[in-house]
């Protein structure tokens, strides 16, 4: 029986926390698929395209890993790839209340699919996409907390 | 003496766990007055009138509730319906902080006026209306946790 | 109507901070009645007699409150004097997870008996039984969180 | 490849809460192994072995969840079973803070296994083993929590 | 040697906790430098420049701080300033996560400055800008929140 | 003007997120004293004595850091080292509710002293003297939590 898992986000962009639980996930699950959700109309800085590049990208090395656009319920997309588990990663309180809310509202849409929490390190425990934009926009040196494509791709953003 | 509470809120839209609150309400309660706050900054996906509708269709098979379109101060609005009580459900954690920093500003804005907490029934603790909206944007069936007429209404909204 | 709240509770001892609920409480209430827990497998320092007697002084202004020993179930305490609400007091988040627990496991016991959470003041939030004996212990002037007969019979429990 | 996962506690007793993890961890993986931990030092109601006959009787529905006491490092207990996974039930908060430090430590201790959560049923997510002890040795009917068997066992403890 | 700690924030309008925070920081550091962030994305109701009159007047019987609108990473604020101390006060816990994500993340960002957390007096833990404001909109009395140039700013933004 | 600092705790081992706060502390302040509370009625599983030498010799390398036991009221220590900040690490959530109540207590004992909160290193946030204490008892290798002559202290207790 193979394993598949779907890892749903924003990715807005893909942080060191983010793939740390890929990479973690890689390992427990026979598939592992990427879902991008657009959320346009949270204003992401980068487009649903740039971000998918920049994921393949970091997680090239994982044969067992496919990234993916997916515009619709997660539990559909699960349904779709014929995969149990949804996996969130889990870093702090504030996400673990949302957390449990999405869980639970997704069950109650589909109880064949279950949401399945994992830690990253806890060295990338206080990432936040959205610390990183800001500290972008400012001018920090952020390659501490994204992968050096990710990186450019931010100086470029915030370059007039 | 007579008992009254108000029960504020934005209501966009209503959904299973408001409408707990309001059955375990009108019992402890001799009449309860719920408020629907405008909100319209936070752009709303229903108008307060809509809302309104909605609220009433909902609870009409209570004969002490009473519901209302009110732009104003929550505790202008106890004094105006000369009711001690403001009422609060409590899900989560993350209500809980807002709520405790609500209900202290408006203890000190009238110390006359009491907001009570209470719980609706653990089946929709995990309730969000903005959650709700999300799912059935995306063609989500959210029929348990919204009334019938709630749920043809989201379907309108959404159908393009 | 009568409407009647109990307040249970361990009080070991009495604190302004549960003072302030039962001075809320009285004005939102026709009838409270305050149980305490004898709780004797937590070791507290005070007997319930003591305990009974702290509350009887510093609650004998209001006329709508009762003091009484109950070892029970606090459902049954409540369908004993036939009182719908169980009120506490909600100060911080700890609390409130442990109390989200407790109300729930007593809706399942008794459904028709109903948790409603108050905040005492602000000023009070941080008062804990716990540190307030702690403090006494290593020779704390308590007078600013207890009443003088409390603070008193702290002094006698400590003295050697 | 075998999906091996342990889920190691204390089940003192077991409640519905638990059951509703192991009957969703035993569709997500091949083998799940329950690890009583005997955690004497905590003065538990119940002994090893009456805990164990209480969820190898609950859990004799599942033919790929196996019972068994283990007095060691989760770790190793893992290591021992070929299991990958440790499983942990979420239900709130306070669990959350508690668990994310042991994860976190048993990580340190060993990189190669890997704690993974899951919620139980909204049902009974305000379940507490300490709770139920304590309002069935106050003579509640605790039925609503705990299979037939173990509220039968509860009653003899609390009888005199 | 010269202790000076940088006290940034959007300061939208200063309140009665800031205020308390800022009284402290006084006593413990010989010198303290408010860092007014711009904060522009968000739709501040005051201008930064309209924000530092307010802080500058609110502050001048300190004479050990100062005042400041700063557009950039904090961290490089406290090296300009030559100060090793980044304040923040920590009312609840919703700040708490947040403070530590930013804490951690400007750690990262350079590791010679430290943030330190000081907790406002518990008659001011409530209080928030923001629901200062929706308070003032709605017509509120605000005068226990905010110094009165503040409040008398807030009305001129809320007549029409 | 010399700004003393103490830090108070149990220290019952002390771990490496002890030791990170006070290299931090030993930077911010001219003088930092480490007071160990001797917590006897929480049944310490070292002495007073054996802390004070464990932490002595972890701190040894810090010129301006003195350990020392103290039984009494923090606030009269800080008193009695004319030391105006009381310094406390904050891990985690649940930390932060007790210690605010613990500073909040302690400024309405002396409201001259002020309690000034750090956080460790993200690396050591997840550590507990209590979960090291029950992993090395279980046998587990715990280099990696505390310093090497804890480590064998620890092995010397649990050895049999």
């Amino acid at each position: 029986m193979t394993r598949k898992a779907i890892y749903p986000g924003t990715f807005d962009p893909v942080t060191y926390g983010h793939l740390d639980v890929i990479k973690r996930a890689s390992v427990l699950y026979d598939k592992v698929f990427i879902a991008i959700a657009p959320n346009e109309e949270k204003f992401p800085l980068f487009s649903p395209e740039e971000r998918e590049v920049m994921l393949k990208d970091a997680t090239k090395k994982y044969n067992n890993v496919e990234v993916e656009i997916f515009n619709g319920l997660v539990v559909d997309y699960a349904l779709k790839k014929s995969a149990k588990v949804v996996l969130r990663g889990l870093r702090m309180i504030s996400d673990f209340e949302y957390e449990f809310q999405m869980a639970l509202t997704n069950r109650k849409l589909n109880d064949d699919i279950e949401t399945v929490f994992m830690m990253p390190n806890e060295s990338y425990s206080y990432l936040s996409s959205r610390l990183i934009k800001e500290a972008s926009k400012l001018g920090a040196n952020v390659s501490k907390f994204v992968p050096k494509n990710v990186e450019k791709k931010l100086k470029e953003k915030f370059k007039k």
